[in-house]
């Protein structure tokens, strides 16, 4: 299973807001995609965010992100519960962070990974940190990563050869 | 004719989303005027985009572009009915493109083209690879290429001649 | 007075879009206050668009600027009515573009000035280039450059001064 | 106590406009992370604004930000209030600001902070300039440094620690 974290990682850490309630963030067409490629192979994924943001949660739909946890307090505590719910051990979840509330999370899975745009703090505890930035291919670059390291990466490709 | 793609190719890859269904992109005003010249030229486009999205069907229609497939599981089937309807060969048809989904056009049209921004895979079957990134004017860049191609430029420029 | 193009010169040329006629651009706070340092000295501001955007008349209204035509098919013609009716002569006035249709008013103004990001041929007829690009400062710069030109930006700054 | 201006500090200075009054901008989640430790710290924050935006003051709900001065149009004014409102003296207090009307509040305040996208004439008063650009994580930075200078970000740390 895929964690991910969405300030920063999911998007680029900017939030709009307009006045209002008004508030939206840029996905990554590309990252959703790679999070397309790694449900249909057998890989599923969830989302655990300290904010309130409705986009999340409609995004997440939207690419059949199996649980999301958003206003999650303490990070850790939302982990165990999605780790749990999935009847996964630590090893077989890889989590993506990019700040402080992270790093509890991050200490504990089989595969840390942080972005490039990570608090140096972050960056200290991971195992991996991807070349793109949060919201600018991070997830489908860390997709590629899973999909290849397993062998099944050219059953994606395979779709779309002639 | 010219076939596009939208994410990542008249975008930067970018989903804007804000909750309630809210969803937009950012378009660049560059790229819709070299969409113009083509037209004024006699040369039509289309967009085929695997997603769906309020905002392609008006700006298509702002810019005067023949046919939108939105929604498109599979694009070489979308291409196949926009290139039947149009009464267009393979080989009449330029296509622009940034990720998987977007090879088996790239390998059937005449003149496959790649954003930079493009996977590798894609840039691997691409005949010509932008050098601006989508969204920030790799359609216009194309759409000059191609003009200049036809000799059909200096008449574009012509109406802004002393 | 100095007259402005809006897209790719005000903004960075990216148009959002959100389906129902939802559209907006981005302003840059620095390029707004430089035309206020205009204005505090005497200079008046005009802006001449092709396409019709709310937004721009709103911004416009916010900043003082005397006149604002959009949907302008022909520039040059736009901009003959803005010089008559300001009751000025070609070589009072200055004019910042960033692509064709802008090419034949830069012919004609005092001071024809051009964003870094500009197309080529438009670059060609440019007295002046600005370092910052469009939506990026490019109209501040040009904003204090005048100003200083005419020994004005002392007088600005004399009012932040202890 | 830190003051931060907003547009180009808190934001990159782009102000987003759609028509109808929809004005919004882009704040960074890192800024309010940092401001949120600063808070935790018992370094209490305030905003002083030139312009009216709702975002802005629903930001500062959000993030527990003490005071917010909108429409300002003298800042030194309202920083004078915002300091006696405080009970603190100057040198109690950082100011972060990026164009000429932040000038007279930094040659009073404690330290003057400027973000590296600033008028020369500003960078040139400050005692500090942050290395990350307003709205991508300048706000952060200098949290982190006031925090690191006080020997308060270890107790930040940990909360994050095993």
């Amino acid at each position: 299973m895929v964690v991910m974290d969405v300030d920063g990682v999911l998007t680029d850490g900017k939030a709009f807001c307009a006045g209002g309630g008004f508030e939206g963030v840029f996905f990554n067409v590309h990252d959703g995609t790679g999070i397309t490629y790694l449900h249909r192979s057998g890989i599923s994924t969830a989302i655990i965010t300290g904010r309130e943001v409705d986009a999340v949660q409609e995004r997440a739909r939207t690419l059949g992100i199996a649980e999301v946890v958003t206003g999650a307090k303490i990070k850790l505590e939302a982990y165990e519960g999605v780790r749990a719910r999935a009847g996964l051990q630590d090893d077989d979840i890889a989590y993506v962070g990019d700040d402080l509330p992270d790093i509890p999370v991050m200490r504990r899975v089989g595969l840390a990974v942080a972005v490039p745009n990570a608090a140096p703090e972050v960056l200290d505890v991971a195992d991996l940190v991807t070349q793109k930035p949060g919201g600018d291919g991070a997830v489908r670059e860390l997709a590629e990563f899973i999909l290849k390291a397993q062998g099944k990466w050219d059953q994606i490709l395979d779709r779309y050869r002639p």
